[in-house]
């Protein structure tokens, strides 16, 4: 319950970023078609946050009292979430004091009237407002800066403090931290002497020359030639950035290739294998701690109930634990109810002797056998027409026809699909569309009542694959109704109208697609498949330390960001530097047209993040952001290259290849016990 | 001595590609600058290759009469081998029956005069071609058809029959296939569900819509919107392929990061992981199993030899080998010649006793052991001013000052390299950089002098860093006078003329930068980065068998692709159905002038796939290839994606992280015996 109501204040907390004052509550991040956005009203924002701190402050004050001080000083991760949480509230307390003073202050949004460039905040002095902002007038310099939030920078350390998993896998990553720079290190010096050799090999002679037109695209001087360089490590400018000088001679080509051999697949693929060497053995044994812990902790519960008996009658000999204490107080633990039965019934099997320490921790081997639920009985008909119609719908064919009808379904939508492609939206006639669908619909409708019939409404909702189903019938019955209430019965030259984003008529479409997930269901039975499949949904659920990080490291930038950059891509056009689409040169930003991203708000941030970290023409948003914030830009785009890419992307394949040989080791330890032979080569 | 002619003669039959009809003999492979290349005389190809082949034939035969009939029905490489010969063989007799006609049907070659489009050979002819090739007739139809030649294609084989690591390797990726076809399975499904997805969302339906550009863009039809996926799998077309529908709405970016998330993300490192999962432990078993070699070669040796020594001397009763007869055979046989010394004396050592059979294993341990070498005694000098030079001039700060002197080397080439690079090159003056490295190689010509003073000759020669800064030293002091010779003494001023594609003054600045060596040679002794860097020089020694895998694959697909894909590009102007430059839209091919990627000779082709295998753009490729070829193009660059990129890669990472878990296991081994702490984390 505790742990419950700290989750979603971490949440609550961390969502506070897409209200306020940058809100991210427009249609779109595009700074030529966004509209002004909702501004939440002042005081909204803050008092959520301060509840939220509330219930920390709440929290830190019960696991302090329950550590006790002496070992709350030498928990460092205590220590930091108290010291993060003075810092927030002092900080609030500014914020407060200010009154929605900030909101005022900062840059007006670019949309109704953008601000001039010249008067724009300089990335560097927003940073050092952080420092001033305690005692800062409203003077004419720092009239419109964007104040640095400390708070903000600082929330996501309560979900990384939450989490034992991310605490651990953080620590991983920090001992592979020396060899990681080792990596980094050695990756500098190859940049730095190819660098060299680059501007070395192309001085450019005459002009028109091909080594002249290399050297003035990407070898103009030292800060240009690391970029390219930078960027080719990976892989984003390949074959462009070698095109002028080895469409001059083909010998050039192999001064790129080599530099992306060493570079881009023996040194980065090295930290990959180091991140991966940390991380060997970490699932087995985090398994391997919380065993340990769950027989440490009932050996500590054996001794203090056996000296409970132990003081009752002090003239008995034996020691251990009288049942009906044990039973006392496993009436006031919360556990799973089937569980706690295993349990009790257990302990009754023992009679009224004591229980000795053995016995007592092989009853908490009951927790790890899984409970196998019966299906409900089936609703018993005595006709026998009823009867064998019953086992009729409760047969797996029957399953299997339904999933031939849905695989029928979705081919139809596809054929229509691809038919349609050709055709202009306007001319497009949906009239065998529209009556397919209400057969397909009317099928599994009939499926779903069918399927009661023959397992009762218990025995049909106990299988989760049923529910599924169930439920996207009734939506997909829903959707049909409302279609045809509003678009009346379908009729050759049928059009259902367009409305909003999607259309009804749409939305019923891609609901049907979601049958695709009745095959996707199939997979894990087909013997080939399973193994990766089984993989792949566990690979899920030990993801979520993983994906914790990642939202700390998102979240840290992407305020970073807003911070840094906010305002400074403006639409052309209305006194904007930047030129019209149509005079941009080719591969530029405003070329192709990537005006949505942007750090406007926190939500643009995000994706414009990801776009980087996906590395694809990020070499683009480099350029972009040297021309309209400054050079320094670059260090901030590199930094985010090297902690998302580098660094997460390591993780994940570390992740992945970990889950997968500890899912295969145990399969093919089961199998040899089987006696099936090995399966790794030679 | 057999071994060394063998993998010469696979080397020069692997390099005729370079020479053969489309020969890669021209400094440019751009089309349009490309000059006419010079082609080899009819019959000296085909000469060489003969002699190539008939040394495989006598190569198949003595391993055939090895191995006896018996054991070579059973061995499928050899079997395989023998078909190969037996094929190249009748298809060069067929080449030779055509006397060079081959060449003369061929189209002629764009430059001197291009063949009208109409004529170009549809790729899908040349590959039935092959079929016909051996009686078809000078037609009008096939008259300018490249003929498919099959032994072209055959030639890799070699190369890999004569490895076994690259067998063995070969081996492991076949065992890995079935799941590697479940995840691609898993792939396509996922791409052909985010397809449908896609062309339902991006319906569009008013003119000028987000949803509208989108489709028009990327979701046209249904190969159209396949292929964008499949690219945006590699995330080649990363922000741009959502940059119309995310610009009108910022919802729809989540269609793209959920794509690109499962797909590029989940599925791709999942085949990462499948590939390892077959490699692990596979240097550990390669070594155990070449150990066991050898003590199985031992043994029979054993067995051999005392059977020898039982029908000598038919009374003794003992078992065992006679060390004569073993010193005989010893002397037979080639081997290190220090090593060979060893077990002679080991020999030696037991007397004339015989030797029993763990004895004689023991013999073979010598192997192992790693011979060092005493550095030859330093010259003895009777001065005592001239002994404590030699103590100054032997000393190891005496190198530190070396390397320091050639940072400063480095150091000063950089900065006029940087202060020069916003100067044209014709206003540079390189006065004062002449005279420093007059400087710079007088003091190397110097430190190279008083270390041979100091070690003497042969001293001086047994490092081989020694070696190396003494041909530096040589090669720059050559370079030097002859540019003080061209150029004359460095006077204000001074500016070494330009020559060729590099003058002299700039190889010799090219040159002094080797000097960087110096210092990488320093990085093994800092702790960091020792481990790194040993698995680094590790890493190279094991990528034999990669690297052979990696030749095969490149050559047979740009042998096909030179069949499938020559002279389809052709040069804008002259009657090509390309776009002038300015003309073409942003991104094509046109625009991008990518004219030098083409598949008209071999080195060219080579290129061309190590564009498309580093994936970046590789979409322009697909786009180019469909309109000058064909849309059947497609299949064959995304099956070299397949190949080269997920699978090589794959298996290039795979051999990365086995080769460094080893190195590194052993060394937290050594650690650990040590009594230094484990530094796994947890």
């Amino acid at each position: 319950m505790r742990s419950r109501i700290l989750s979603f204040t971490i949440f609550l907390i961390l969502f506070l970023a897409f209200i306020e004052t940058p809100s991210s509550l427009t249609s779109t991040a595009d700074v030529r078609y966004r509209s002004a956005p909702w501004d939440p009203p002042c005081g909204l924002t803050e008092s959520v946050e301060v509840l939220c701190l509330l219930v920390f402050v709440a929290d830190v004050s019960v696991k302090s009292y329950l550590v006790g001080w002496a070992q709350f000083r030498m928990n460092l991760w205590l220590l930091a979430y108290l010291a993060v949480l003075v810092v927030s509230l002092m900080d609030w307390i500014v914020s407060l004091s200010l009154v929605c003073q900030e909101a005022l202050d900062e840059p007006q949004d670019p949309r109704p009237g953008p601000p001039c460039p010249s008067a724009q905040p300089h990335p560097r002095w927003s940073l050092a407002v952080g420092a001033v902002r305690a005692h800062r007038h409203p003077t004419l310099l720092f009239m419109n800066l964007p104040p640095l939030r400390i708070r903000r920078l600082l929330r996501p350390f309560f979900l990384m403090q939450n989490s034992s998993m991310m605490k651990k896998t953080l620590k991983c990553i920090r001992s592979s931290l020396p060899e990681m720079a080792s990596v980094l290190l050695l990756l500098g010096v190859h940049l730095c002497v190819f660098t060299m050799f680059g501007m070395l090999l192309f001085t450019g002679k005459e002009q028109g020359d091909g080594q002249d037109r290399e050297r003035l695209m990407y070898f103009r001087n030292l800060p240009e030639a690391l970029t390219s360089l930078l960027v080719l490590l990976t892989t984003a400018n390949n074959p462009d950035v070698m095109t002028p000088a080895y469409s001059k001679n083909r010998a050039y080509a192999i001064f790129f290739i080599v530099f992306t051999l060493i570079g881009s697949l023996f040194l980065m693929n090295l930290l990959t294998a180091i991140i991966y060497n940390q991380f060997r053995g970490y699932l087995m044994k985090s398994f391997q701690t919380s065993l340990f812990r769950r027989r440490l902790g009932a050996r500590a519960a054996y001794e203090v109930l056996s000296s409970m008996t132990a003081e009752g009658e002090a003239h008995r000999q034996e020691v251990g634990v009288r049942p009906q204490d044990f039973l006392q107080v496993l009436q006031k633990v919360q556990l799973d109810s089937s569980h706690k039965q295993a349990i009790v019934e257990k302990v009754h099997s023992y009679g009224g002797d004591l229980l000795p320490a053995d016995e007592f921790q092989k009853l908490f081997n009951e927790f790890d056998k899984r409970v196998i639920k019966e299906p409900p009985p089936r609703p018993e008909y005595l006709s026998p027409f009823l009867k064998s119609a019953q086992f009729v719908f409760s047969h797996r064919y029957f399953d299997y026809l339904g999933n031939l009808i849905a695989l029928g379904n979705l081919l139809s939508i596809s054929v229509f699909l691809v038919v349609d492609a050709d055709v202009l939206p306007e001319d497009r006639d949906d009239f065998i569309l529209g009556i397919l669908n209400c057969v397909f619909i009317l099928y599994y409708l009939l499926e779903l009542l069918l399927k009661v019939f023959a397992l009762g409404l218990p025995g049909y909702l106990a299988y989760s694959r049923n529910v599924f189903d169930g439920l996207l019938t009734a939506v997909l019955l829903v959707l049909e109704i409302s279609t045809l209430a509003v678009y009346r019965f379908p009729h050759p030259g049928w059009k259902p109208e367009m409305l909003g984003l999607l259309s009804l008529w749409d939305m019923a479409r891609l609901v049907n697609m979601l049958v695709v997930f009745r095959f996707l269901r199939t997979i894990p039975s087909v013997k080939l498949m399973a193994v990766v499949a089984s993989t792949v949904l566990d690979l899920i659920r030990n993801m979520r330390a993983f994906g914790g990080i990642l939202v700390v490291v998102y979240y840290v930038f992407a305020i970073m960001g807003i911070n840094l950059f906010r305002g400074v891509i403006m639409a052309p056009g209305n006194g904007s530097l930047a030129p019209h689409n149509s005079s941009a040169p080719c591969g530029s930003f405003e070329q192709l047209e990537y005006w949505a991203n942007n750090f406007d708000d926190f939500a643009a941030a995000l994706i414009t993040l990801w776009n980087v970290m996906v590395v694809n023409n990020w070499q683009v948003f480099l350029d972009a952001y040297r021309r309209y914030s400054g050079p320094w830009s670059k260090i901030y785009f590199v930094l985010w290259w090297l902690v998302s890419s580098v660094i997460s992307v390591s993780l994940f394949l570390a992740l992945i290849l970990e889950n997968f040989l500890h899912k295969w080791d145990r399969r093919s330890h089961l199998q040899s016990l089987a006696g099936d032979p090995d399966t790794t080569c030679q």
